[in-house]
């Protein structure tokens, strides 16, 4: 497969350059052809603006989603954005590794998907789920984390991690089109000892062993909604996301 | 009250715009002290880096959360993230005001977030929930969105709006303290007309008002959990992060 691995971090002495080494070696072992977007590195803009843009439809007071679409249309986009949508575009898997940090993307990451992930080609236009802008291909979360895994299982002090992760699962990877498979999870990485660290390095080669039979989470496909863009009266929630109030045992 | 507003939008001629003005004029009238953070406007600088402390404590490799809290006891910040951080301490009422882009804030406010919501003021060493940092303060969320209210219903296309914000209303203002109103929302403001825009800022003025008097959204409190981070068994899981495997109907 063609996989693009977009990473964040900013320390290339810490455990998340452990990982991302580890996947380039294993990845390559397994005959993948791997292209790398290391954020901090290429010193990423996150921050969307009017620069964005070589050509403007509507010049007076920036729309930055229809601008998007204007400049897809127009080969508009500035060189940063252009490049990085090529790789995204060209992947057949995408995978985002970063420490979680207050339970998103850091910055620089999310200002990496507000930027890239175009309107007019990722999403509008009918474009989304299992009619997204990026269907056809697979995509996962690689994460660190301070907090350990009680803290985030279902009745955890933080909430359940799948409820944490819905804005980027689905809101952002699954509304893209993207099939997504679980997050791989190093946990309270600051309290691991070495032996842990490497015995995660070795977990994370086996999931990437698998990321072409590995069965993706679920998410409802468009057919499961009504005009109402509520599910249908006959189809049951089976997501975090989604309950029926009628549904609720009490 | 003391009210810090943290803005995130590109352009001055924006509802968005429309909607911090109406709220300047609304919280002056009612006699509060406000403050501005408007992050574009300071080109306020979202990435999280090693210039963002002036001494270390770890020069060798950048743990960018240690940092924070040795950086808070030796006053060494840079300056743009101490000046927010005062804003931050200084405040009692916190509104973060952002269109919501990916089901969340973008990257501007993501990273004033990152920076800003210190280790050793905000979080850390037991700081977490009601016994958060920022405890006795309260905060809020004013939120454009792209899409329509019915798509973020409990059983809508795009899940529960508050499934898709529990990062931030429980994850972020939650966890570092605050008491938090559920936010106020401006829906799908690109397919919204000039009245449907002015009945918005009508509102929003009238959510203004109630500030000091409106219910907070419920979270557990530290005491509902268990040593083991897990709700009590006698306790009911209230939220939509929460929930028991065995409390489930079928």
């Amino acid at each position: 497969m063609k996989i693009l691995i977009v990473y964040a971090h900013h320390e290339p002495k810490s455990f998340n350059a452990a990982l991302l080494e580890r996947s380039l070696k294993t990845l390559s072992r397994l005959g993948h052809e791997v292209k790398v977007s290391d954020l901090h590195a290429m010193n990423f803009n996150p921050v969307a603006g009017k620069d964005d843009f070589k050509a403007r439809r509507f010049p007076d007071a920036l729309q930055y989603d229809r601008e998007q679409k204007y400049a897809h249309t127009h080969d508009a986009f500035a060189d940063d954005i252009q490049a990085e949508l090529d790789k995204l575009v060209w992947c057949d898997f995408l995978i985002l590794q970063f420490p979680l940090w207050w339970f998103s993307v850091p910055a620089i990451m999310k200002g990496w998907i507000d930027r890239v992930f175009v309107n007019g080609v990722v999403y509008g236009t009918g474009r989304r789920m299992d009619a997204g802008g990026l269907k056809g291909r697979k995509a996962m979360m690689t994460i660190t984390t301070g907090c350990y895994p009680e803290m985030v299982g279902p009745d955890g002090l933080l909430g359940d991690l799948d409820v944490n992760l819905w804005h980027l699962n689905s809101g952002t990877l699954a509304y893209a089109g993207f099939k997504v498979l679980a997050p791989f999870t190093a946990w309270s990485i600051h309290y691991t000892d070495h032996e842990r660290r490497t015995r995660y390095l070795e977990e994370y080669a086996v999931r990437l062993e698998q990321l072409e039979t590995a069965e993706p989470m679920f998410f409802h496909p468009l057919a499961d909604f009504g005009s109402d863009w509520r599910l249908k009266p006959d189809v049951a929630p089976r997501t975090v996301g989604q309950h029926k109030k009628d549904s609720l045992c009490e």
